[in-house]
Parts: C-alpha cells; structure tokens; sequence
C-alpha cells in the first residue's frame, strides 16, 4: 500500500516535471489545410446552415484572422505557396500555360526549394504530410522527398484520373446517387506505395483525421508537424456514412461537418496528451470556393467571386491560429498569409531562416503571442505569370481583371488601376482611384520593385507526357 | 463588534436570499434592435473589419440564430410586428402607398393593438422604450401610450425632418465633412416632451446606452422591459468622438462599433447588478442594410439583396439570445421571428396571451432553454400588402420579386414561383421549382390558408396632412 502511494507520488511528480518541461519545449505544428473552401463557408465566418462547432470553438479559443490570404487562387502554386513561403512565380509552380499539375505533368517541386517541413525536420522534428499533396506525383517529387517522414494521401487532385462517364463540367450539380468514387481512378498511396486505386473517397476525410491523431499519440515525445491537407470540399464530393444526408448544406455540408468534426478529434487528443498549449493549430485552405459547381460550390461570403481569380474570394481565406495559454484570443484584422508560416514557424522551432533565396514570408509571432501589428502590409496576387493586383494595407490595386471558369467577365487590362478600400469595401464594388492617386503610385513603385528583384523560376507546369 | 459581525451574516444571509430568490422571478427582458444593420455585418455573421467583441462574445455565451427573421422589409411595419407578433398587415402598419410613416403622417399604432410592452405592464413590469419608436409620432401613438412607462428618444427615422443643403439620395457617400446634425431637424423625446432639436446624433447612441444602463439600475428590484431600437445605423451616419475614425470599415464602422460598445456596457451592468441571469438579452435589427448608400449602408453577407426587398438580405437579420446559465448556448438554423418574442416572453412573465386576435408569434422558449426544434416553420414575406414570398421548412417561393430604390431589377410576377432550398442554397441562386412541384402545391396551401383567414387592418401609413 505503501508502494503504491509512493509511486503515485512519483508518478504525480513526474507528469507534472514532463508538463513544465513541456512549455520550453520546440512547440508542435499542426497545418489544417482544406481544398477549395470558401471564405464564408464556417459557421464562425457567418454561414448560416453549416455547423462548425469545432472550428468556432478554436477560433473563440484562439485567433480569427480575417485578412489572411492564400499564394495563389488555385491548387499547385498555393500548396507550393505554403510549403516554401515563397510566392510560387520564383519556384515556378506557377504558368501561364497550365494553371495546375495534372497525372500527366512531367514535374513538380524542384529539388532546390526548401519546404518548411525540411526546415523543421533539420532541427529534429517528426513530420508527416496526410492528405493531398500535388506538388508532383512522381517517386522524386513526393512528400517523402521533401521533408515528410510520412505520406498518406492522394498525389493530386479528386477529380483527376477521371475515369467515369459522369461530367462534371457539364453538371454541375451531378450529385452522389450519379457518381462512386470509382468513377475518379486516383490512388491513395503510403509513403512511396500506392495503397488503394482508387482511393474510397466515401472515408478519406475521416482516415485523413485518424492519421493525424494516431501521428500525434506515436510522435507526442518529440517535437512534430503534421501538414494535413484534406482533398476536400473540392468536387467531387463525398462524405462518409455518419456525415451523409447530415447536414441542411447538403452534401457540401456533409463533408464540411465531417472536416470539422476531425478537427474536433484532433483538439481533444492534443488536449488529452498534455500537448494544447505546446501545439500550434492552424486551419485553412488553398484558394477559393469553385463557384460554377453552384451547390457542390462553397461561398465566399460577401468576399466577390471565388476560386482562379484575383478578387477577394478567390484568395481571402478563413485562418484560425489556436494553442490555448499561448496565442492570445482576439479577431485579427492585419494582413496575414499562408506563406508567413514558414517564418513563424521556423523561428519559433530554432530553425535558420534561409538567406540563399528570397523569401515571401514573414514572422506573425508578435500577433499571435502578443496581438501586436502584423509585420505583413502587402499580398501581390499573381495569375499564372503576371501580375493582377497587389493589396498595400487597406487599398488593393487590380491592373487586370478577370473572369474564371466562364463567369465574371472577361480579361481586361486597366490603364489606370482600379482602386478599392478593403477595409471601408470589402466587397470590391466602388472604385477610389481618381480620388487616390497618390495610393496608386505607391503600389506601383512595389510593383516595381518586387519586378526589379525576381527571378522568376523555370515553369514547372507546363510539361506533360 | 458583535454587531457588526451579526449585521454582516444577515447581509450575507439577505443577499444569498435574494439571489436565489431571483431564479424564480419573472425574467427581465431587453431587446437592443439595431436599425438597417445587414446580416453579415456582425464580426460573429462574418464581417472581417467591423470590430464587434461584445456581440461576438454575446452570441458564443448565448444563442446564435442564423434563420432569424423581421415582420417586415422596412422600418414601421417591421416594428410594428416585433411589438404586436403579428403581420403588420393586420394592424394597418403597412401600406401599398406608403411603406413607412413620415413627419406629416397623420395615423400610428391603433390603439385597439396590444403591445409587449402593454403585455409585461399588466403583470408589473417597469417599462421604457429608448430609441427610434417610429410606430406614429402624436402624442396618442408615443410609447408612453403603448404600455411603456418611459421614452427617450426620436419619434421616427434620422434622416427626416431633413433641412439641410446636403442630398443622401444623389450623393450616397456624403460624408460628415458635408453633412451636420443641424441638416435634420429631428426632435428628441423624454416621454411626451421634445427636449432636444435637432437631436444631437453624434452622442445619441451612447446616450440611448447610457439610458438603458441607468434604467436597469433604477428598476433591479422589480422586473423590467426595455426596448433599446437604436436608430442608427441607419443614415445618416453619426458616431461619437470616442468612435469617430476609429473603425477600419470607416463611418458605418464607427457607429456599430459604439453600438457593441453600448452592448458591452449593458451587459456589465447585468453581471454587476447580479441581473445576468435571469435577464434575456436580445440582439437583432429591424431590416437589412440601406445598399444604395454604398459604404454607408451595410451589408448582408451571402444573403441576397438588403432592406426593402423580400430577397432574404432584406429580412433576415442577425439573432443573438443571451442569459448565460439560461439559455443553451448554440448556433440555432431553426426559423425564428421578431414576432415571436411576443408570445416567448409573455409566457415566461406569466402574461395571459391574447385571444381574441390572431398572432402569428411562437413561444421560442424550448429552443432557447432546451435547444429543441423550433415551433415555427413558416415565414411569409409581404412587401405593402401583398405576399411576395413564403418560406416552409427550408424552402422558400418567390410569388412576386421586385428590386428597390433602383436596384435588382423590375416587378415581375411569376406564374410559377421561383423556388429556392435556404438550407443548401442560402443566397438564392439556383431555381428549383420543376424539381419540387409537390413543395410549391404546401406552400400554396399555406398561402390559401393564411389569405382566408386574413382580416386586413385599415391602412394606417396611406393618409398625410
């Protein structure tokens, strides 16, 4: 009996010594990337009929950041966006040719970039990438060559490797009693194996979660990042039994719910291992809702148009920081981008910044541990090679416009940019350049003098066998 | 020395008492409504630069209603529905001439109407109505003739009265540098008495907080109603010097700002008085938001169209319940109403609910202390006095649409209703009627149903001096 108080004691004693020790620590990294997710599509971020408790309580708990943008509007040059924290006109995971990678595409990201999970793993971290990847799906381009020390998930895009006689692109609204996840022969793959082809779609979202938390149980004595990039709401939709025919949304409801509750699955490990405040959350997605797909589609909100163009919703995402005790609750209205994280990130893992290369990214540290000024005043939003519009604090300048996907308009050049106050008119809708010139030539001499320093890296997108 | 330790035990013993005691008690009830305030315009409904954390931390210790809706497109009838529950076109409060009440109008409420605030009185509640009140401005139509013990405030919108140079309607964004207080010359009220004109509106906000806080300290002891209906945002725009410039979003920033401030305060105030929990707060607006005045009006969010309109920007409103330890803290998409306030807090005072009349007001209680379903399953959108438009379930039927104050297009009458799924398509864009002919037969019924037992009231907005 004696023994046994004596250990408990001890036991006592240790789990709280591992609990201090655990706050000087190399904090955790949690990246939470959906696919195609619009602005408006979180309860937290005013949707009136998908349920995300789990997202609105981590983002009550944590940051809501509400001027957080993606690299690009559209998958490959955005995912390259986040993992480098470059923009991806220098790595060349941008094109004028070709928007994305597709099966056939001969590249993917060179060899000569450093992801941000590379810079971790050089300072001792554990690190996985769960979901999907597309940035080259060839054995020398995968996540397990770029810094991962684990890969679960599809190598590029649900839609791909389409197989089946249903056409989206036609039907928009095609719904799940006309299309199965064999009619998409994209393979799930472990690591460099192909696992399942094609992958089941119906409980990817859920296997994506249940990777992750099982990752976190294995890895939770040394420092880790997982990269969990889920496949979806990107069509084509599909969400597993216990979601299906849930949600008031609809299908793309159901798979929104079903993220959400993964995300719920994984707060509550963290929180039962001991890990929250030593773990850093973070949710978002790569561009835009894919509007043409109508309610397949997501919204972006009061953010105009969405996924492929340079206007808000194309590139303005949700971005919810949460690690209770250490980021400091709050709404955040500073600029920030995906590309900040691998600053952030390394910084905070003692890992050395790269100075052979220009960087995009800057350390959002001070806002989220003390809600200081963003350091971040400037988004230059590419399409493919060129420049549409650059955000210079609250003002964003549009030197072309464009439409995407056969709505909003074709493309056009503006002799005189033209001119909005996203923070008087989030929306885009009433023009002040007549009244700002003086703004204008200010984001003309950034433009300037971002153009005078790049060097645009060779177009990895344009080959395809 | 004894004494005064006796005395401090039966303060002690007194105060526990009274504490417990107050569980049992007839709740108190404010309703702080808003005035042209859009869907999205709340941080919590999705804003990203208007600053709200009181609203914000209201709805997340409270009931966030996302399908919560007002009696009417514009002001005096949709105020008229929310102190009656009924369709204003059983009171007369709305008109096919007139859809609002004007300085020269010569009618208001009926008196044969019952008001809540007439309901809570007969069971010994204090009352007072502070803000707009908009229901007829002579003496006999004062709240202080509807069941309100006290008023402070304006007897009708902001921008009447109007005197001044400058012209809201040819220049939307006229701004405070053009426009004063002295350009309307709106009389302020303390009961039937006008103590201030032109109102001062660059303090009247904080004043009508300020009213509300010294109300609720003066009547702590005995249940109490207060009806808070800000009369702005609505232009023009006024903030106070605290607020002035202060907001990213510019002047309709500044003045929602004031107004969570306002809310902030209340709310403290509850909490200090030991009031919190058994008070319910309600937090809505009496339409959406004024879109002509461009970044002076405000906006829906992904909600179609705004005030004046039966799109749903134009009368789905924010709805936020609180009473922490009371109310079930959630995201609520069942269907609620202003109206239904009526019936919801008769019930809890113990008021006898009128029934020589038809309501058209549900008890919401068991959604908001149970998170049960909701009673109420309809909506049905008049515009003057014709039906435009009826929501059952999660469907809605446009039978007529029309744009307003030159926006979104002409009247047009739909031999087959348009028909929408709010649930999977919340901003009304993909027709669905040759899908659901069966739904559009319901809410035909519906529609029969409701016209043959309709008894219109005569027409109280139609006759000027």
């Amino acid at each position: 009996m004696k023994n046994l108080f004596t250990s408990l004691i001890l036991i006592f004693f240790f789990t709280n010594l591992k609990s201090q020790d655990t706050k000087n620590q190399q904090p955790n990294f949690i990246i939470i990337f959906a696919d195609d997710l619009g602005y408006g599509d979180l309860g937290v971020y005013g949707h009136p009929t998908i349920k995300t408790p789990h997202l609105d309580q981590m983002a009550y708990e944590g940051q809501k950041w509400t001027n957080f943008y993606v690299g690009a509007s559209v998958c490959t040059p955005s995912r390259a966006a986040i993992l480098t924290g470059r923009l991806p006109i220098r790595s060349g995971m941008t094109s004028k040719k070709q928007r994305v990678l597709f099966p056939d595409s001969k590249n993917g990201l060179p060899a000569s970039e450093i992801t941000l999970a590379e810079q971790l793993k050089g300072v001792g971290y554990n690190t996985a990438a769960i979901g999907k990847w597309h940035l080259g799906h060839k054995k020398q381009f995968l996540p397990t060559n770029n810094g991962f020390d684990y890969y679960f998930g599809i190598p590029y895009s649900n839609d791909m490797d389409h197989v089946g006689k249903a056409n989206y692109k036609d039907n928009a609204e095609i719904g799940p009693e006309a299309i199965s996840i064999e009619d998409f022969n994209v393979p799930l793959m472990r690591n460099t194996e192909i696992i399942e082809r094609p992958a089941d779609q119906n409980t990817i979202t859920k296997r994506y979660s249940e990777e992750t938390v099982s990752f976190i149980k294995k890895n939770k004595d040394t420092p880790f990042f997982v990269y969990l990039a889920h496949n979806l709401p990107h069509i084509p939709l599909f969400a597993s039994k216990e979601f299906s025919g849930k949600s008031e949304r609809g299908l793309y409801g159901d798979v929104l719910e079903e993220i959400d509750n993964g995300v719920g699955k994984i707060l509550k490990t963290l929180k039962e291992e001991g890990l929250a405040e030593n773990t850093i959350v973070v949710f978002t997605s790569d561009n835009g809702p894919w509007l043409p797909f109508k309610t397949h589609g997501g919204s972006a909100g009061l953010l105009r148009a969405g996924k492929g163009s340079t206007w808000e919703g194309g590139m303005r995402e949700p971005g919810i920081f949460w690690a209770p005790g250490k980021i400091k609750p709050g709404v955040i209205s500073d600029i920030g981008s995906t590309m900040d994280l691998f600053t952030t990130f390394s910084k905070l893992a003692g890992a050395k910044i790269p100075n052979d290369r220009i960087l995009d990214s800057h350390d959002l540290g001070p806002v989220l541990f003390e809600q200081k000024a963003s350091p971040r005043n400037s988004i230059i939003y590419y399409r493919g090679n060129e420049i549409y519009a650059i955000r210079l604090d609250n003002y964003k300048a549009h030197y072309i416009t464009q439409g995407v996907y056969g709505q909003f308009g074709e493309r056009k050049e503006h002799d005189t940019p033209i001119l909005y106050n996203l923070g008087e008119d989030p929306s885009e809708q009433f023009d002040i350049a007549s009244k700002h010139p003086e703004i204008l030539l200010k984001i003309q001499a950034l433009k300037d003098e971002h153009k005078a320093k790049l060097v645009a890296g060779k177009d990895q997108l344009a080959e395809r066998e």
